[in-house]
């Protein structure tokens, strides 16, 4: 039956090709069935318009049409396979008005929701994916076993330079190894960018040089283009190995671009994703974390911050943070139902060290270390500044956290020879973040990574499984 | 009452200077009032973090503080003002990583959608605005008393750059003003930009010649920024005089970048919103479509897509497309209350010319023109190439809809001496786009005036009413 311009593109018997490329949806319809929805959506991604046109011609209609293959007319749930030729490789803001674009504006979706992409070589070869990944920035920090502890500057805007770096400073000295521009401060009257680098990166240089240890500055040079690539080139200058931009406020054209300059530069990029909730935060419409981070990924940051796991002051569940983690950390991806998300070959693309940020305090690392692993950057503001003896002890107790979690000593036991741990604990052990969240979180993990076997030990059989459901 | 690192940001007294950047949201609250989510949010936008810090001092507390100075605890309505010294001017993705970042992502609140932003003349000055704007359009086309009419080349995806060029120029030929790339035509394997240029450029040429009339062509350049450039230079060395972008998918940083570029190369820009849906499409959540056009007039593209007032296959009234219209096309906006409309004084930054586009036929011609009157240009994709007789008839069509509008004649009487557009409304005038709708959405239009009318005269008075509300 054909619907959109009297193309018919539901195929419910059909099979991927290792050309296509492959999408998840959840749809919310209104008015007609979900596999009508999904006919709509695919055309209006690729070669359909609403009406029957005469500059249609059979080669279109057979060599680019889109094939819905699977529908789920409880759930919501579709896959659409495009022929991989419908896109430009290396041209994501161009991929994204096909797959993510006018669709969400159409009459016969209330709600629409990409969960996952299933990019083909040729797509993938088109992008650079990360220049460092997490072998290149184990290698730049030096540390190898552990994750990395780092500060974001606090207050979030406000500081001179001068106090920036002094802050900067004190963070790097407590034992910290990384310290974070907010993703809200740029260039500010008060404490203009190259003032900041040219301080902060003097800082550092102080701090490496008292405790004999590597230390980093994540920069934020978020800006239009070019301006960007000039701030990139100040950090470079003054001998920083990383830019951090804010690649959702941003938008992907520039963060393409400056994948390439940094590439040229030789600096790494720390992806912060301020504004995705306003993507991602309703379960049945907008575009998954998990499709985001696999954009980001491929375009080629080499951190990218993906939640607390429920353990901060921002919402996103643990099983939702292994389930990004396994995405932008591993070689290939299992199918992962829970969280709609297809197999994903990564074809020697790098992997993204994943970042936790958020409302952090010490009393989050071991069950962040739980959870996450130590191929992580953990972050800590208020929980590092917020300490009553100040931005020095703070760090040191963030650090002292981690040896303990490192060592399988309960923090409270920790805290009884570490002073700066147990003042730590002295103000957050009885407020926001208690033990009890900590626990949840990571049952919530346990269970995730249960749910994730299941799906593992069902990945070769997936195709068949979604045929049965269809027949 | 302090909440947010001992910080109290609730000033229901304050009254906003002329140096505050003011935010309206609405707010969906969590297991707390909407004056708390609000202050929560006041300070993740600025000042704030979780807990208590060291790092704050009394004069970041007192200059840089926000003040949320309106709540409605019904609506969750909330209006926040902020010291524009938190934000670098010229910086869009810097400002909408403070205004529409993390606050998304944030426990406290289900859901958030930023509904407008008033801009102080500091912010404003930091952007170029259009480089041409209505006039300038206007002047390129040397069409001054009507709306342009234009196509999108058809299918979205799949002709060859030969065969685009040629179903361009039939629609120009066939009485058109403008031509269209789809939003996800960019460089293909089958129909490469620079083929498509070459070809498509030079059929405008010849339609010139034939017709004696100025045509323009909308040449996608959508993708990775220096891409973009090298792509507008192919335009200009062509003699293009526009080039098209995916704003959103391309993302802030690239557009500024191009706005730059573009101003040195004198390019018009036309904008596509796709993508917009994910973020403008749930009524409680996101960025409204109000605050993105602002921000892409103050950021300076000449041509904006913002709907097609119901009358076509995309979601969006009338009355918010009358909105729309009224907020960057205007000198001075008035308070919108309906549509959570700031008053925003544009102090000389030109207009953007309104677009409507998707899925339009000759038969929403007249309503269209009621509504959204003569500044504005209309594009029909499927409603040109969907003709019976093909891209040259449809054009006609389309021509000869806009005549009758203008003449005040209805289109059923003028096809009885025009064959192409009765045609025409052989084939749409009994299918999906009846007279129906066309009544429906011309009497929402009315409503709509007469709400702003309304509110035009209580905009005086608005800051004394909300008072009022507090008290």
């Amino acid at each position: 039956m054909s619907i959109y311009g009297n193309l018919d593109f539901l195929d419910l018997g059909y099979r991927p090709k290792e050309t296509d490329v492959v999408l998840v949806y959840t749809v919310t319809q209104s008015g007609m069935t979900v596999a009508r929805a999904a006919e709509l959506l695919a055309g209006e991604s690729s070669i359909g318009t609403w009406t029957k046109i005469q500059t249609m011609n059979p080669v279109i209609a057979k060599t680019l049409r889109p094939h819905v293959f699977f529908v789920d007319e409880k759930t919501g749930e579709v896959r659409i396979a495009y022929p991989e030729l419908l896109f430009e490789p290396g041209n994501m803001p161009g991929i994204l008005s096909s797959i993510a674009g006018n669709i969400y504006g159409m009459k016969g979706v209330d709600k629409l929701r990409l969960e996952d992409i299933r990019f083909t070589k040729r797509i993938m070869d088109g992008f650079k994916g990360p220049q460092f990944g997490v072998e290149g920035v184990r290698k730049i920090t030096g540390i190898y076993d552990r994750p990395l502890l780092g500060t974001i500057v606090k207050p979030k805007v406000g500081l001179t330079a001068e106090q920036h770096a002094r802050v900067a400073y004190e963070a790097w000295a407590g034992g910290l190894d990384v310290v974070k521009d907010d993703e809200n401060l740029v260039s500010m009257a008060f404490n203009t960018f190259d003032e900041r680098m040219k301080l902060t990166l003097a800082a550092r240089d102080r701090a490496e040089q008292e405790t004999g240890q590597k230390k980093i500055y994540l920069a934020n040079i978020t800006a239009e283009t070019d301006e960007m690539k000039r701030r990139a080139l100040v950090v470079k200058r003054l001998g920083g190995e990383f830019v951090m931009i804010d690649i959702l406020t941003a938008g992907w054209a520039a963060v393409q671009t400056m994948r390439n300059f940094c590439g040229e530069q030789k600096l790494a990029i720390h992806a912060h994703r301020a504004m995705h909730g306003a993507l991602t935060r309703d379960p049945r419409h907008g575009i998954s974390m998990v499709a985001l981070a696999k954009i980001a990924r491929l375009v080629g940051v080499d951190q990218l911050h993906i939640g607390t796991a429920d353990f901060g002051k921002m919402e996103g569940s643990a099983d939702l943070a292994l389930t990004l983690e396994r995405e932008i950390e591993s070689g290939a991806m299992p199918a992962d139902e829970l969280h709609h998300v297809l197999r994903q070959e990564w074809r020697g693309v790098k992997p993204t060290l994943v970042v936790a940020s958020g409302g952090l305090s010490p009393l989050a690392t071991p069950g962040l270390l739980k959870v996450m692993g130590p191929d992580t950057v953990m972050q800590y503001g208020g929980g590092c500044h917020g300490h009553p003896d100040g931005t020095r002890a703070g760090a040191a107790a963030i650090r002292q956290s981690l040896d303990a979690a490192l060592a399988g000593i309960p923090l409270a036991e920790y805290a009884q020879t570490h002073p700066e741990l147990a003042r730590a604990l002295g103000k957050w052990g009885t407020t926001t973040l208690k033990e009890k969240p900590l626990k949840a979180a990571t049952k919530k993990a346990k269970t995730a990574k249960k749910s994730t076997k299941t799906t593992k030990a069902a990945r070769k059989t997936a195709p068949k499984r979604t045929e049965k459901k269809k027949r």
